[in-house]
């Protein structure tokens, strides 16, 4: 069950380039997703329904694709405008198209109801736009629900990225408690760690490597799956976290994407920033190295998770919240209450 | 469901040589297929009904086949004639056989009642033990339900195989309307395509390789999944289309045998037959490639065809026909109709 | 449907050398079992009761586990004694622990009520401990139901073992008629064949190959699937089968468990012990061998039994007994009625 109307990540632009007609399936759906000659990005359901084959297996003409099995033809509205050996084409001859929206190297797509789809419901991040933050765009593919949690919990860096994005174990013992707000489609959170060493990928691309640090994450979590973080680490003890501009801080500016492939995978798009590489662009490669490397553990656990979930389904109702879970626990319940209005028929009142 | 009172083909007769226990399902049943020392070929269901140990893995003793799971062992009817160490032997203890027979290099296998099995039923392709024609036998396997379209579909040929069997898109827009006569248990089609390049798989094996060429499929399809095709290629103009002998013309048979293996999978037999290689065996063998090559391109298609209707079953009735579907309409009604027929208790009268 | 409460073999002592958290699944359930650093050894749940992390890949600390996803810590009798970062623990985070045995290298486990454990049920194999008695552990994983019946049938020597653990297809034909006594969980058996060749496993390890012997195979199986059998190879021909103790005779002492790991596949450990091999140890190293390569043989027939079952479930109610089963219906109505009684609601009475 997803949230249908809302808008989610279909893929980084640079997929795009060269007429690739890419196949992607996204909340069930297999869509193909293609930019015309025009410069258009379409995005249609990547089905004929003649006889179902493959539209992404056939070839582009201008704006439109042309299905490479009985060579019938669609313009980028999904409309039929060619049948070869038939004049008369039947009207109901056509293929669903989903509303998209490029902004900032990414492909938005809106899988709901079309009429209710507004571009204004995106929720910006500007740096992915700005020349000063640096970058590379990321990719990895989940075989696990996408709301499975480790998103919205900042204590499992403490375990499980201990030698890479977290770095070491006493942030779960000893961080200030996070601040938690509660938005109404998502949340806003801040965790402090003082005085600490700088963490494995941090390190790698800082000189002063042996200087201890003031580390805080800013996190903005919001529906459907959308994670954007701000990170600094200062100079230690030098008031950082009362608001002073310490010299020497360095900043991250992260953005997460999580949009369902499935009921049971997930498409992860993300890319990590930074303003103080310059010229040398090996830092964010390095950057780009480390998040994928502390991702990978995610992906052990998570996906582990994911399959304890298909042999015992039942345990996600008995699992015991310990108080680090708040903010997820507040995300989820968020989400189930649109999903289900969005699946209540018309004029049913939902209880809050 | 499948047709069960029908023939089908279950393999080629060069399967059987040296004693060979085949074991091939069909029709979801799994059937060892032997020649026994006698020279007659046996077909029984492959388990053993002591416990269950495939007879496939036994070993051929005469006409008989014995189990190596424990001894037992069957003679050519079925019929148990020895268990080790015990004297009596139960008359439950046998296992099924299958009406088979052997014509042309074919071996035909009967899955249904056998009281109604009767060879003259069988429909005959005469070229397959004719020495005038020329040709090397195929096999390929579909991940695909076996009446999946593209046998009864010649509109295909233009986009599919382009550059294999059809040589050319224009094939799809120019060619004269189809003759199909519809037959109780099949149909009969033709068509012509004038004036064109000979497309690849001819063209290899020809000298007067740039010579235009009139072309003419004649295709006899039948219940269950039999398809005789008689093509022609004429030197162009020359009034072939109204039955002139134009010298220099060239001529192919070719029979394709799909089989249900599973529900969704498919035995698929064929040869393509020439009468004019002489004495060079380099063209059946070009032949066998330039077949494999294009059916190795329906291939792609139709498994994907058969991937989308397991992910969407409801999408079989949403297809959306055109024109050119009209055999594959008349040949899937009719063979729906037979299973009904063959599926209702006896007594009940089906509605035509 | 496993019978619960009754012991089976989890692993081999050896197998948690070095903190090794081992997991296993048994009768459906994710086990972590691991020797504390008390040496006592631990059986619990592998999954955090928090979210389901795998407490496998865990880090032992002490007798205790903590889960490196949050760090939470269980102790060696599953009770939570640490939440990072949170001071209160609730009573009802805790993991559930089986009762566990150590014997002669095995370890036993109980999976059913903790209550009912008792450890003198266990079947003593006393040759495991006995210095006198040498041989290697032995481990295989079958794709098939644990109570797949050649355990209990010693007539499949004769067809499957021939080249091996047989040695010849007369066994099944001529063996004196087995001692078959009817134990209240399980079954005795005995079976003599005269004079025959030492069969291929045991003529490798002997030097007088080309003797005549009687070999007597006597077995013990019992609830739910533990099998002792002596065996003893003696000269043909004076009086073994009457209990002379006749000089040259060769003895092994063989024991085999098989634990169900899921409905449908196995854990399989095994020993095939002597008290002939003195300071040659490559006469177990052969033995490990020749009973792993008997073993392989079983394995390809029963994993397909499974196979036949999964696709035909209606056929296990429609296997055609031999007389030659007699031991092995015994054995599965025995444990069928311990498992109905089991699975009956107290105070119901059960039908003798």
């Amino acid at each position: 069950m997803f949230l249908k109307n809302c808008w989610y990540v279909a893929g980084w632009d640079h997929e795009l380039i060269d007429g690739k007609l890419l196949s992607r399936m996204l909340l069930n759906e297999n869509v193909l997703l293609y930019r015309g000659e025009s410069g258009k990005v379409v995005a249609m359901n990547d089905r004929c329904p003649h006889r179902g084959a493959l539209l992404s297996q056939g070839r582009l003409e201008g704006d439109a694709v042309r299905c490479m099995y009985h060579g019938i033809k669609f313009d980028g509205a999904g409309k039929c405008v060619q049948i070869p050996g038939q004049d008369l084409i039947p009207p109901k001859m056509r293929v669903r198209t989903y509303p998209v929206h490029e902004a900032g190297h990414l492909v938005w797509i809106w899988m709901g109801d079309p009429a209710k789809a507004n571009v204004s419901e995106i929720v910006d991040f500007p740096y992915l736009r700005d020349p000063a933050w640096k970058g590379l765009p990321g990719y990895l593919h989940y075989d696990a629900n996408y709301v499975l949690d480790n998103l919205s919990d900042l204590a499992h860096l403490a375990f499980v990225h201990t030698k890479t994005l977290g770095g070491s174990e006493e942030y779960a013992y000893v961080t200030k408690p996070a601040v938690i707000e509660k938005l109404e489609r998502g949340y806003r959170l801040e965790r402090w760690h003082m005085n600490i060493d700088p963490p494995p990928f941090h390190k790698k691309v800082i000189s002063n490597k042996y200087e201890k640090v003031d580390r805080r994450n800013r996190v903005n979590m919001f529906i459907p799956g959308i994670f954007y973080m701000e990170t600094i680490f200062a100079p230690a003890g030098q008031g950082a976290e009362k608001g002073v501009a310490v010299p020497g801080t360095r900043e991250y500016r992260n953005c997460q994407f999580m949009t369902p492939e499935t009921d049971r995978t997930t498409h992860f798009f993300w890319a990590y920033l930074n303003n103080f590489e310059g010229d040398d662009t090996t830092i964010s490669r390095s950057l780009l190295d480390s998040l994928l490397e502390g991702f990978m553990e995610d992906k052990a656990i998570i996906e582990h998770q994911q399959q304890t979930l298909d042999d015992d389904p039942g345990f996600e109702k008995q699992m015991l919240a310990i108080i680090a879970d708040a903010p997820l626990v507040h995300f989820r319940r968020t989400l189930g209450k649109l999903i289900d209005a969005e699946q209540a028929p018309a004029g049913t009142a939902i209880a809050n």
